[in-house]
């Protein structure tokens, strides 16, 4: 592994990361092809929180979480913290302090393929994690790792500089590059889904909506009244 | 597999459902002589929900939710979906659109051994949901399934009609054609757990209340002064 | 296995315990060199309660909850029960009447590698637990275990009159014999992190505060300007 | 549940048995619609077996084989059994004292959602296990279960006298009454494969043999010369 | 943790470890009253192999194989290295080289609660291994554990000099002051085996060998002739 | 998702490749800086494999094996298929027909983040394969996805192209540009190992030849004559 840190990386404009924000994690998830999604074990500590933010991002060793401190000096008011395991591990290695320290320099909050403890004190701080596990277990500081290189998160790719957005239904990343367009699609769809919603709540049926009948019937689907004609 | 939709099934009276509502899983769950249980996995999206109702079952493909819209057109007031998947999975089947539709049909709520998104938004709906996962992942429309086939559904196997009862101790089927009698005797048990309650509440043992003490004996259980006693 | 309950054990003083139920389970899991804490699937059925008490142990078998009616006659106000189970097993093995005669004795809370139902009950009854699952699933009564032997539960050895402590961040043991001197620890490590709390919130990095950059630096931590320079 | 043991069971053919065991799980597991299938986590002790019978279904408790003890009495030769638990769980309910019965008795082999131990000496023996895991955790024979009632097994719903077939990729259940059209449409499904085998060898595309091509282009599937296309 | 390496450890005789290691896991672990197994996923890493020896007891970090240097050089010709971690790990702590200095020195074999690489090359060499994963994660040598401390390893509590019985069945511990007793128990137990098996061999009943109808019909066991007759 | 097939990709020479399959995976993972590692779980259907070259990516649907065919058409002798899935799966997307076309065309072996089937025949075909589970569960050809693109498979990012190497210690990716130097830095520390073996093998301790007893003396390891000592 190179243990380097980045100081420098690009971030897409806040205008662009509000509006990801917005629309939420399984808006975006469907606005850029169904792309960029954490693995759905990565759960936040605690319900109502949505961010979105710039990855600052983190390659650690488990149970080490030297290198969490390393990456809190290049954190901008504004970022999220993004840290990957080299290997499965859920140590609670970020914790109350920590969670001061980033609050002090606007950091909106943390994903971590890993555990998190001091998890009633985060909330009562509003400080928001996305985590594998919530874990008391202590860590050490004895091995380097790397701040702001790629890294897979969860099961996710992800740059540094990309935006994370995390809501009540996991986590989601946006190339940096696609944040423009795909910020773009996901208010088209919101306001696409709204006129459906109104369709659905007057009782029209998706099947209708949405012209399955005739697909559903040229892929096979057969209407039987009971089944008693299954039998036949 | 039989990709049919069976547009009538048999349902257990309302009187019973709502009995069985009333008393709950782990007493209904008791009654029926420790049956019908599904996997713990299953788990309510947000606390405090109870509710019972008749099967509407679904046999979809993993990332395929085609027959959820098929099988809304054949719910009736009172129901629940119960959505069985050919492998196991964890995608983002139902959402907030389909809840809006169910809402509109007077469906009850969901239990789905797959994937929820939109969590949020169900729970400020009241859409009661009990879900393997809650995942934003998008779905497909590809694959034939089934509407109103007997599943197996998180271990247990269920049957169109078959009274459902969840609350936040997990879920539960009852038989139709058992319906009637495992809700007088969750009734019953009911009751007596009542008194019993008063008992203990007063410092009643269960050694004695249950007259566990000969049988205890009988098995050989051996009581100790102190650990000292056991080098001995 | 030796099918005995012993009746009498040490207990550590109240107020050690109280002192070490002020700290929570990830202060006195550091002020004991990282040590005694159980694995992070222990997870507590309602947020918010904090808890510290003397253990009572059980061996129980899956789906058997006998020993657990021998283990509330042997509890003191103060203790909490401890159920280890001699294989993994998720069966609901504790719900409101127990909870009820649990509490008619002084019990502070249970920590159960197993499951444990009626959890709205216990929940509105204000009765703590940790458990491995939620689940309905009934148990019998037909096998002896043990009460009061030393077990592993959750992956911690437990010895009878160990001092537990169990938060929102999980559950830690504290051997009888360190309690007092874990306790000290625990108040100076608390007071040390509010100093340092202060520091980080006027924006002091821990590297500074740590004064790691030394080391990192010797461990060969290369700073870069940009992920060009990675390149390069 | 029905503590019960039904003595008498039908049972399918023996040449459809047999014709089903040359065909083996995979392709049976097609010709049947691709339903029957146990969940991938069983598998076998030893590899390069592959059996099918009469599946003689117990349902017991975790840990507890006294049914199976039971089960022995009511096996013919051919039979296969088949052991479903109330919960999950992977305690070496069956060993080789057990095997050396079910092998006097003509029993085929055992199909179990939990342990079995002793598995070098059943390898030796030459008597086939499907099951969750190895163990040498021992058992009780305490609780009540039943025999040959049906039972979810694995996720599967079997039905005594059902067709069992498994073999280095799993188990698959067919119901009896299928057994005879199941065992036609293996036998022209492999012979079919037989074909598509020989044109795959020769350096045939399954592009071409199943005529994709079309419908890749339909659904719009995109061929770029290289990566830098995508860019463009 | 204490950081400590103990020197010095009581072993059991020879002669009570070799009459332990010819039993087998588990006739030994039921001769012990089905106690001190270790979970089932720890698994050899080849099939054939039964040992036993006096445990040399490690507590590590996840991805630190430090400790095990340290060990190696307190080991004597028969020890078998226990290895259990703070916190769960997958890492391939051990390999071909370690393998080689082991066997130098005398060492058995390996039960390690994480990973363990160059498995082709260790089962060449003849060394057995069980594992809970097979990784070839590399690890560092940068935090201290300790050298024979008591440890709990995949759920059993092993203290030094313990002795360890492992096979294809899995792994057991016998406290070295049992050693005496297990190793004459198990051999009472196998030459009563040895009995049944002929008798079963026979194509005599568990049911009439044990004793069982009573007992069954006791607890209520009912025969019916058919599934015909529950349905009545 | 982007749905494209990438016709041409660029591949590392052939004797890089050989020169990294020479090598294997443990020494590969290290030589690179313990980086590239597929997540443990991916395990080889039968033991002896070592195979190393290029990365033809495929990105799958649950249970839908299209892509597969597709990509066929576009591998070369020498490459190896990658398959990464949308989510979670363990359906066996592969089976004999599909490994009789493989090898028609040259391919030397399939990694794939799911299920495989025919594994008996596969073994008998010499076809390597390592996978994330073994399943005869089929597949449809139902829903697009890409063939040659970057893709995160068992949590290891593989761009088409990248060196793929795989034997009984798992999997593991070396991107094409560094090829060479990995294979140049696994050869020098194969060379270095074969040095260390002999001396590991006359008896020389780890301690030693690493001049370990420094570090750990500074790093605090207390060496203590026995057990008693420790309570001292």
């Amino acid at each position: 592994m190179k243990t380097v840190a980045i100081k420098n990386i690009q971030r897409a404009p806040d205008t662009e990361i509000a509006a990801i924000a917005s629309r939420g994690v399984a808006t975006v998830h469907e606005a850029q092809g169904r792309t960029g999604l954490l693995k759905p074990y990565m759960r936040p500590i605690y319900a109502g929180a949505r961010i979105a933010g710039s990855a600052v991002t983190i390659l650690a060793h488990p149970g080490d979480n030297w290198m969490i401190h390393v990456a809190l000096e290049l954190c901008r008011p504004g970022d999220i913290l993004v840290v990957a395991l080299t290997a499965d591990n859920t140590d609670g290695m970020f914790g109350d302090l920590l969670a001061t320290s980033a609050m002090a320099r606007g950091v909106r909050g943390l994903v971590i393929d890993a555990g998190v403890r001091d998890v009633r004190d985060l909330t009562d701080m509003g400080f928001p994690v996305w985590s594998r596990a919530i874990s008391a277990k202590g860590t050490v500081k004895a091995t380097l790792g790397s701040v702001n290189v790629p890294v897979v998160c969860a099961g996710a790719h992800i740059v540094p500089g990309d935006v994370i957005v995390a809501d009540d239904d996991g986590v989601c990343v946006v190339a940096r590059s696609d944040a423009h367009s795909v910020a773009a699609k996901a208010a088209a769809r919101e306001q696409n889904e709204e006129t459906k919603r109104g369709r659905l709540e007057k009782g029209e049926l998706g099947l209708d909506m949405y012209d399955m009948r005739g697909p559903l019937r040229d892929a096979g689907l057969k209407y039987l009244d009971s089944s008693n004609d299954l039998e036949a």
